[in-house]
């Protein structure tokens, strides 16, 4: 029997795999941008999102190929957002996933351009045909990830972000904060499997209320891990929030209420997945290792 | 009878209208947000691309509603380039239109964010239901669209002319440079009227030979104006290549052969929409435009 640790890391492997078909090395003066994108992308991440929309995708039994592409483009768009929000001008970070961050690497610019170009790419993987047979499916794949990282989405989130610096926020801001900074884009990699397997209203509501409780969950755990990890394990610098003066859920609860918060909420999950049965197992091992992971 | 210049400015009434309602102003936290992409967005401009958008559609009878829809998209996405192209980490420009750049009045952070906003919105417009009946054409616009300004199209060329700080190019490598930072979303300017109308393959290769020479002619009268040009009319500065050290058609060609070149290309570009007849008129007349504009 694997463990849930070596099926997360089975489908990193096979995402990242596609990430890499995706974006081949370019010959021509492009080469160097290329390279950003590439040290962007395939460095070794959890791969989430994608873990996600392979999971959904398999409770209404869409082919691997299908899936595999639109969990290749949601951690495109991950990727990109975390390009942009390490900058200079955002967040200024300088370690991500244990490495130098983007722009430290290869420059501002070549970051900035970077970002521009995953997210640009991601759309287009998207909308190609070899991501569904139904033009239709294509097409809500589109439309529905653009609402969910635009400007009502993850961008408009990390623009509230940046603003919480500025002012100090209750629990039910922050709680708006995160959900659409990181809960939209978590959202739409549960909705897409729901979008690929056409499948029906009750499904994709069940699949929507385990996202949003998943995501807060996700949330709470990385502020939990911003306080009490260890920054060579977690791979980014830690303790940020807290030296920056911003409100996160730890700041505002507690350590014991938030991770007991997230407990909750990983169960409550969880109970949103009773009609999928045994095919949802994964999607269940996911809710509790969010909770309990150390990086 | 109205002139052309009355044509032009009608069209970019229509299409900043459409992107007015496209991109509506915001309530709550995102409203700074919302702000800084409706300033880089509906501040007058001669809105080019959307011409080409809304005359290429007109020639296949393609419906307003459906056109206008494309060329806002265009527009956002040009206006996204422009927004990050100006980044002090990139050309680093204070005037645009004649107006503080982007994050000049709003900041950095807000700059890129709003960038990447409009960028991801462009990509929803193209998907959604209103812009085509048939989903089949809305997934090529969106395969097209990524293609043509992504990585190896016009984010690529961006990064190219960041490169070319630092070599000297000659003609041929600019010319492959511009084809890509600007001519690549020309080119997807005058397809996508023919992707809307599902135009037969001659029809798309006389438009994709009239846009390849209306980019080259525009880009060498941008040159142009770069020397010539006078600030205040132009509404950004002026003399910005010779002084960066930047190779340009006009410093490698010289002014008359750059100027000649301009014309011919302009005729040249009009004796590829004579299957199109006079309802090409339109588009004969931009491609005299482009090359005796002033600004």
């Amino acid at each position: 029997m694997t463990s849930f640790k070596e099926t997360l890391t089975e489908n990193a492997r096979i995402v990242t795999e596609e990430l890499d078909r995706l974006l081949p090395l370019e010959d021509g003066a492009e080469a160097r941008l290329m390279e950003a994108v590439r040290y962007a992308t395939l460095s070794a991440g959890k791969r989430i999102r994608p873990f996600l929309v392979m999971n959904s995708a398999h409770l209404f039994n869409v082919s691997k190929e299908s899936a595999v592409r639109v969990a290749a483009a949601v951690e495109m768009v991950h990727c990109y957002s975390l390009v942009h929000d390490d900058l200079p001008a955002m967040d200024d970070d300088e370690l991500r996933r244990g490495q130098p961050t983007c722009h430290v690497r290869f420059g501002e610019a070549a970051a900035i351009l970077a970002g521009d170009g995953l997210l640009t790419k991601a759309f287009g993987v998207l909308a190609d045909e070899p991501t569904h047979s139904d033009p239709k499916v294509r097409g809500e794949l589109v439309v529905e990830m653009s609402h969910a990282v635009g400007i009502e989405g993850m961008v408009g989130g990390q623009m509230l972000d940046l603003l919480a610096e500025e002012s100090s926020l209750g629990v039910n801001e922050i709680t708006r904060l995160q959900r659409l900074k990181t809960g939209m884009l978590i959202d739409f990699a549960c909705a897409s499997g729901a979008i690929l397997g056409k499948a029906s209203k009750p499904a994709r509501h069940a699949l929507h209320a385990y996202a949003h409780d998943l995501g807060l969950a996700f949330q709470i755990a990385d502020d939990l891990l911003d306080v009490e990890g260890d920054e060579k394990e977690v791979g980014k610098k830690t303790g940020k929030d807290a030296s920056a003066g911003k409100a996160t859920f730890v700041s505002l609860l507690g350590r014991e209420r938030a991770r007991a918060q997230a407990d909750m909420l990983a169960d409550q999950a969880i109970e949103h997945l009773v009609l999928f049965e045994e095919k949802a197992e994964h999607l269940r091992e996911l809710a509790k290792f969010v909770v309990s992971r150390r990086a």
